[in-house]
């Protein structure tokens, strides 16, 4: 019987975890390398080794709404869109508030993380820490891996010919923080995800120039949807599964439309080669505006790097450049475990629902945060730690290691079936069908036609309204009182923060007399009825 | 007969000037008191007295292919939108190619201009200008003043209680460059106009908290619409027309449409207040998401000023200030005129067509750029100098003094006809009408319906097209063998600079076969129509 649980990490998915634990009655032990909650969201000026980086100018991609732990919306003054210490703030008070700080030992480094000897009965592990020089060997009856992905920077020299002839600086995303050393210097950002996109943004208000390459292109998209968020407005079980229900073809041509009809992504040098798959969208509302303004441009992907400038694929010209940013990811790594227990291939992991090791003897391990989903990776590792806790009570059984070692391969071979949505990155998931199944699993999955009949106006708004997390405490185990509310209130928390400044509403002549003229018109097509 | 001109000024509208008198054959002088060309657009680090100032990250208005001189587009290179410096660089582009320089006389601040005592007769003007200490007087036969509307402040401390209690910093945008000096401070920007909206969002970049009060509230709109120029989108003879033939309060509710399809303006309370008159939109593509993270918030009107703080109107709770800025505005005056030549009443100049005084006994003194319409001032100020220098020459002719009178006299009063666009402030007007009106008593407005007989592409392209400026140069004086190329040839203007990554075209399946399909189902009806 599990008791005892370590927890890797106290980030976004370590405070899920803790908290999780301690619901289901589990005792949580959480190592935290440095001295503080937050993982990524805790912001240092200067990069620390093993640990995330983040650059101040970061934002969440996420909107609140869709971002929050389940049962714990945030405050509804919050800004939609939050920048890092607000987000961190937001952590520190869900920590507070399930009292989650007395489960973690900070400055703690887990060194070494292996099967005790009688595994396969037991289901233990031996878990060896570091505090303050001194190691610690400490038995655990389970292991939640919180590390999360954006730790190993991919740093893809050798695929940049010449680069070792230049003479300007050079370094990868996860080093920068401020702009200040863009000022007055020509820019180069290689890779165009969320962090190249912003970084080049950045720079450009302080840079002489910046430069974009994309080998791949890239769909650009804005957080805000005709001012609201966007993730609010395109994340629903109805969209959901209209798009599952058409086939791949169909979901990517719409998909094009949609994000063609913001602005045209071939008139910017953006449109992706291959529109086969659909990556991972990047959201910035700014860079338009700056290409607009010739202050960041977009290029193809670079063709040699000499001494003091670079060349790009189909244009002769030398472009002088100073210095260069990798912004072309993250690779990840558990060096803490041996290779037996989790295998890292191509950026994949052999995980059950990106969470199991499919060979174990016993379900004692599981990696919490290893995906990246449309939704936002809050509440996707809020379901994934309590899916993973009721697992670890026996209360839930997964299935034989056959069926998760062919549920695992039939992911990593990621082709379309001809049906639905298709990522062609390895952690990449639709996230409104993955909170799904995961729930279904803990039965806290809303059972839309009993709500139909018991609650029509909840049922309308958890089929066509957001998919917000709180839907996952409406029915099951973790039921919360407060969900059904939560829901209802969502859209007066999104409008709070911007509607700061209240207008007496004057009356529009114009709308008033077309709705007189209206009234007046079915009045005459009814006496015309009835004549 | 006219033939030396006297130029004030050697910004835009001096520019415009010197070149009409040039083509015109006449001899015009041009006085300015900096050292360089560009007016306004001469960007330095510290303000200077009797010039206008602008702040590092001020980008142009207009799109180029809508803000470039008649007959001298922009490079196909240069960004849709223009940093300072590359707009100043068009103006010196411009200057070299006219030869222009020749005819300013820099470092001299123009003191008196004053009627000659023959003037009645003679039209002539002396004007005194100094130059190193040295005053000197000169005789012309006609003067163009281009001095513009952004050189005095206009700073509103009455209407603001307890101001003079503030023990932080106050300054009018006139005095702002740089956002450093906002660096962890909260910072209050009063009055939201293009210049406040830019200032509250440099702040947010490295202020602690930026609020932005607004009293009337404001239409805002992005400077792109569907990754287009808005100004091209929108300013055309079709929508002109169109506007022009509906009731005002239709015209008012279709824009509000529009306006709110981008975002609800009562959902960020924006708003404006009044919705009788349009007020010049607010062009900032970035506040909407500083509102968005909480970098900005938008406030009422202020209630009162206290030693560290602030209330606002309907809002019980004090905010701590540390800077205010005083987006408010600018008025105008010329103080080298006697008011009996120009008097400026409640920001109200008695022009004629904003150009010309109306009791004057010779028409030979006009006011170039004193105007604020939908188009840009570059082609605004050169339509005007190509008819005032046609005035001076005696080509064309005013009406009677009583006509100008009447005629400024209902714009004064500017009460809604009922019909078509009315603004609510005194230098606005509809551009296209505006260029319309003054090109056609040049004989240089296009003429549609004979264009349609010779050239019907072209004629299409002058009526649903975007108004660029080279329209008035297809017939009349001035005619520019180049202008009928520019006009086919300004999408391709507008494209160049964004499209920088070329991307092979793939066949996209879907696409490819909706057009099989259609082809197909074509081929199906026309069988059974013939059968």
């Amino acid at each position: 019987m599990v008791k005892r649980v370590a927890i890797v990490g106290a980030g976004v998915s370590g405070l899920s975890s803790i908290k999780c634990c301690l619901d289901e009655g589990l005792e949580p032990t959480c190592f935290e390398r440095s001295s503080d909650i937050g993982g990524l969201w805790q912001y240092t000026e200067y990069v620390e080794e093993g640990r995330a980086s983040l650059y101040e100018s970061v934002v969440t991609n996420s909107s609140k709404e869709m971002s929050c732990y389940s049962d714990f919306p945030f405050p509804e003054d919050f800004p939609n869109f939050l920048p890092h210490p607000l987000f961190l703030e937001y952590l520190k008070m869900y920590a507070d508030k399930f009292n989650l700080l007395k489960c973690i030992q900070f400055k703690t480094i887990v060194c070494n993380v292996k099967k005790c000897p009688d595994f396969s009965s037991s289901g233990q592990w031996e878990v060896t820490t570091e505090h303050e020089g001194k190691q610690e060997s400490t038995i655990f009856d389970a292991v939640m891996v919180c590390t999360g992905y954006l730790t190993d920077p991919f740093l893809p020299l050798d695929t940049i010919p010449g680069i070792s002839t230049f003479k300007g600086q050079y370094f990868h995303s996860r080093e920068y923080k401020h702009p200040d050393l863009f000022k007055n210097k020509r820019v180069l950002v290689i890779g165009m995800g969320n962090s190249g996109a912003d970084i080049a943004v950045d720079a450009s208000r302080v840079a002489k120039k910046v430069l974009l390459s994309t080998t791949r292109g890239a769909w650009l998209i804005n957080r805000l949807d005709h001012g609201c968020p966007s993730d609010i407005v395109f994340t629903s079980r109805f969209q959901s599964a209209f798009r599952d229900c058409l086939p791949t073809p169909v979901v990517n041509w719409l998909f094009a439309k949609k994000v063609n009809s913001w602005f045209d992504h071939e008139n910017y040098g953006l449109v992706p080669e291959s529109r086969t798959f659909i990556r991972e969208p990047v959201l910035n509302g700014e860079l338009l505006g700056c290409i607009n303004t010739g202050k960041v441009l977009i290029k193809a992907s670079v063709e040699t790097v000499k001494e003091n400038s670079v060349v790009f694929k189909n244009t002769p010209e030398e472009e002088p450049i100073d210095i260069i940013v990798f912004a072309t990811g993250y690779t990840f790594a558990f060096p803490f475990l041996d290779e037996s227990i989790v295998k890292v291939e191509n950026n994949q992991a052999s995980l059950y629902k990106y969470i199991f090791p499919t060979h174990l003897e016993k379900p004692t391990l599981a990696v919490i945060g290893l995906i990246r989903t449309s939704t936002s990776l809050v509440c996707t590792t809020e379901i994934q730690a309590r899916w993973v806790t009721r697992v670890l009570k026996g209360l839930t059984k997964l299935p034989s290691p056959e069926a998760m070692i062919e549920d695992v391969d039939k992911r990593k071979a990621n082709k379309p079936t001809g049906f639905g949505l298709h990522f062609d990155m390895p952690l990449q998931e639709d996230g409104v069908i993955y909170l799904d199944e995961i729930s279904s699993f803990i039965d806290a999955k809303p059972n839309l036609l009993s709500l139909l009949l018991v609650d029509p106006l909840l049922a309308f708004k958890v089929f066509f309204g957001p998919l917000t997390s709180y839907q996952y405490r409406l029915t099951g185990p973790g039921k919360w009182d407060g969900a059904r509310n939560a829901i209802l209130t969502q859209w007066d928390r999104i409008i709070k923060p911007t509607k700061t400044r209240i207008v007496q509403k004057r009356p529009d002549t114009f709308s008033y007399l077309l709705k007189v003229f209206s009234f007046l018109a079915l009045l005459v097509a009814v006496f015309l009825i009835f004549q």
